[in-house]
């Protein structure tokens, strides 16, 4: 059986755990404080991150979310998710890149930092300004997923692919966070809402980080 | 003919360079200043970054370092990779993971903030704590590639991959900018050397930066 070490508001363990379900793949949890990781799981991912996915009985270590993720698209037949030609899968690639690089960096992070890291690690004070921008840049990210599911069923073409997964596992952390503000983005938000009434994604909504509740609207799948 | 928008100093540009050379796919280099993006770079790619690549007579745009190479790997069977079984194929995705991310945060991004961003476009004096610290965590990354290649005849394996080529231009990009001492890593050294000396690698050793001079010892591959 496979063991999911992760953390409840990491993104890229939230991308893991959507798509091995989509996938069929059962796993049990096994929740790491990313501030706090111990030598036993340094020896698992000397770049002390999650995920990693072990299979102790097998002894199998994967780490990093894109190579888990494309591990089960290689050995995995069902619920294909970086799926169509070679180029219609660089797509899925460049989007799952840009949400789990840019709007990581731009909006998930600074998010996490501020309003989760310094109130539960460093005991400071949230930097409005820092703030301000991250929920400026999530504007900017929303702008554009508004205009490619203008133009497309999904983000990346015709089918629901791990672009859809990556972005709103970004996206389902910031929202936790107070970071996301629909206002001016319907077809973004219209997205979202199918993506969080799906199966998968329930067990996330459901999941709180102690000390830090998610807004009202958080779990709602209908808001 | 594929044509590779590029920066002289940017790692996952080098990492794409190196991987098209060694599968034998030819393509033309246009420079991009990713502090001076066009709006037409900017519509190619709204992340806005290198490596971007094109092939504008059949209309086809590539983005990100690593959708790239994936994309490579599925349509040309020459000089494979991201090879092997599926669990190889992950502890190569890993690897590339732990340079791409863990590397380019600790080592090569800090180096180029400071050693170049500061001196060509902000015009500030180097924060040499900054320095330190980004020197501290390169000699992490090179005792860990010591083990590796103790351990294994490449990095992620009997067989030279992805990996190799990932952390080599990771470290030809710090190697440049002065960050990295090769004393204690005789392992890694050796490893780097062969990297260096390949084919593939020799356009990349002659690009200079212009008002940032390389090291002298920076282009040989016998030292």
């Amino acid at each position: 059986m496979w063991k999911l070490h992760h953390f409840a508001l990491c993104p890229f363990s939230r991308k893991t755990r959507l798509a091995l379900s989509e996938k069929g793949v059962a796993y049990d949890l096994e929740r790491v404080y990313p501030w706090d990781a111990t030598d036993e799981f340094y020896r698992k991912n000397p770049a002390a991150r999650v995920p990693v996915l072990e299979d102790e009985a097998k002894r199998l270590v994967l780490v990093d979310s894109q190579a888990i993720c494309e591990y089960f698209e290689e050995t995995e037949d069902r619920t294909p998710l970086i799926l169509g030609n070679a180029l219609q899968r660089a797509e899925i690639r460049r989007l799952v890149a840009l949400f789990d690089e840019n709007f990581f960096a731009d909006v998930t992070h600074p998010l996490l930092h501020e309003k989760m890291k310094k109130r539960l690690v460093l005991r400071a004070t949230p930097d409005s300004g820092a703030l301000r921008n991250a929920m400026k840049l999530a504007h900017e990210h929303l702008e554009y997923i508004d205009w490619l599911v203008g133009n497309r069923r999904w983000l990346a073409g015709a089918q629901m692919s791990l672009a859809d997964f990556a972005a709103a596992a970004q996206i389902s952390v910031a929202d936790y966070l107070g970071g996301i503000d629909w206002a001016g983005h319907e077809e973004a938000h219209g997205w979202y809402r199918v993506m969080k009434s799906r199966p998968s994604f329930r067990p996330l909504l459901q999941e709180k980080m102690e000390g830090i509740p998610p807004p009202r609207h958080y779990a709602d799948v209908n808001s």
